[in-house]
């Protein structure tokens, strides 16, 4: 299985998923502002790997007291502001550290950390088995995803790819389609990637291509992770998850989400609380690097949100929600 | 005006719009093979544009005589199979040629390709002024436009592209949005080029964003050119335009496709007719040579069919067509 990170030796070791498939890279990180800089620069990312990550930031300020690790926590919430699974990990972590004394703090952290993880890894291997329940035995299904909710994203075997792992297992897949993901092509660097390494059969496709898929009747269903949850099951991800709601909706194809509850948020009441993060430019103006368009103006966000209507189910470590 | 070729001292010169915005190169073509090779590897693209060039192919054929200007109709047909403009051209040059003397074959051929592309470049100027003359005066529009039907793809003030910038000339225009049109980026290398040239506001999105502005209001119409509009009046075009009108239609925004009487085919009934093009896996896993994803199996349409169900108005040179 492949890890986003690895904690060794006080350091946490990140693969900078940037530069997946072509070259794999690990980022040594030594203070919670390296590990800040690593989540604000997407040399990690995912929902619950970002959260997972900070939490390690952490433990890596933790020998500075527990003043630093408060500074650090507020460094480590600010690095990207849609996924909430990043403050959620940081204020448990928190909670932990002020019920600890300075002599065990480091190490109450690490506890912390490492049971945030394994609790993610587990709630994977839930989310898997119940979601892979929802389709029938018997027959085999073709699923879409979009973007990366694979392993890479969750330090476990992942949300939307976990499914598509178990459906494999349990014979019920035939075949895995990705969006390729723009701007940053989580899709085709880093599902193709995964998927592949497992030997499980997919195909990519370019964004555009998902409701012509539809049309030829080549989905049986899309699935797909969440960055955050709203009260009233309204979910942001990556964007382009709400053309494929809607996209799925106009041709009876089922949409599911797959997120643990740290990706729910009891502060927010629906979608349209969520922040929703605009990026740089320069990633829709270049590709890989290579210049792709003159300079002109550009409308970067990260994500949107899929209001809940147009989820046929929400698959959680606990269970199943059915939005309406 | 960014013009797509020029036809001089026996030669079509051809602007090589795969290295766009990049780099401006020309491509001398002193035979129909050149020709043909030059639209089969998007060397010049668009409906109108590539069957302008196939007329200019069989000009350069000519001093051979009537039976190489066959051979020559027959390679410049099977270039690529979708747009119909091609096959009609080459069609339409033939009858020509067959009336003529072998003295002055040449002349004549060259006299019915200056006629098409001056016939084009008229048709571009009707359907810019009866597109435009759908939006009222006194407001202001944003338009979301996909791939590039504009100078580069038609040798006229475009399709799409032309009735956008003919509501910037009538101050009806607030703002162009444009698709990147993965895989082969014509939205953002060649529509942002022309726009951005022309100096009308523009702004780019990834083809995964278009469903989301939608949502937030931002998008008052989508316009986009054909490559083969059917009996029915299905239109084929670009990969993504299927999703597009699937999705204006979710949205309430209406869809209108512009394309001149060349792209209406008669002898094909409803758009499953429509022969569409799968190129090759590699325009999805590189980009400019760079590397996006590990080797995997790619499925790779350049064009979808939007159902007539979905297009609120069709503009010709000679009217406008609404479908039902």
């Amino acid at each position: 299985m492949i890890r986003p990170f690895s904690y060794h030796d006080r350091t946490l070791f990140i693969l900078d998923q940037r530069l997946l498939p072509l070259e794999e890279k690990w980022l040594p990180c030594t203070s919670a502002e390296e590990v800040a800089r690593a989540i604000r620069t997407l040399a990690v990312r995912g929902a619950p790997a970002i959260g997972i990550a900070a939490a390690y930031g952490l433990v890596l300020a933790a020998p500075m007291g527990i003043a630093q690790v408060e500074a650090a926590a507020r460094i480590l919430t600010l690095a990207r502001p849609t996924a909430v699974n990043l403050s959620w990990a940081v204020r448990r972590c928190l909670a932990a550290a002020r019920f600890a004394g300075e002599g065990n703090l480091q190490e109450r952290l690490r506890e912390e950390a490492d049971a945030i993880w394994a609790e993610e890894v587990r709630a994977n291997e839930s989310m898997a088995t119940l979601g892979a329940g929802l389709f029938d035995p018997g027959r085999t299904y073709s699923i879409l995803t979009h973007c990366n909710a694979g392993s890479l994203a969750t330090g476990g075997m992942g949300t939307a790819v976990g499914v598509i792992r178990r459906l494999h297992e349990q014979g019920k897949l035939s075949r895995a389609y990705m969006d390729e993901t723009r701007p940053l092509l989580q899709g085709a660097r880093i599902t193709a990637y995964e998927l592949n390494a497992d030997g499980i059969p997919c195909t990519l496709i370019t964004d555009s291509m998902a409701g012509w898929l539809m049309k030829l009747g080549r989905i049986d269903a899309v699935i797909v992770g969440a960055d955050r949850i709203a009260c009233n099951l309204d979910a942001a991800n990556k964007v382009g998850s709400y053309s494929l709601a809607v996209l799925a909706h106009a041709h009876g194809v089922p949409f599911f989400i797959v997120a643990p509850r740290s990706t729910f948020d009891p502060d927010i009441s629906t979608g349209e609380e969520i922040p929703i993060e605009e990026r740089s430019p320069e990633e829709v103006l270049t590709f890989q690097g290579s210049r792709s368009a003159p300079q002109v103006d550009v409308f970067n966000p990260a994500f949107d949100v899929v209001p809940h209507r147009l989820i046929t189910a929400l698959i959680t470590e606990d269970g199943i929600l059915r939005p309406g």
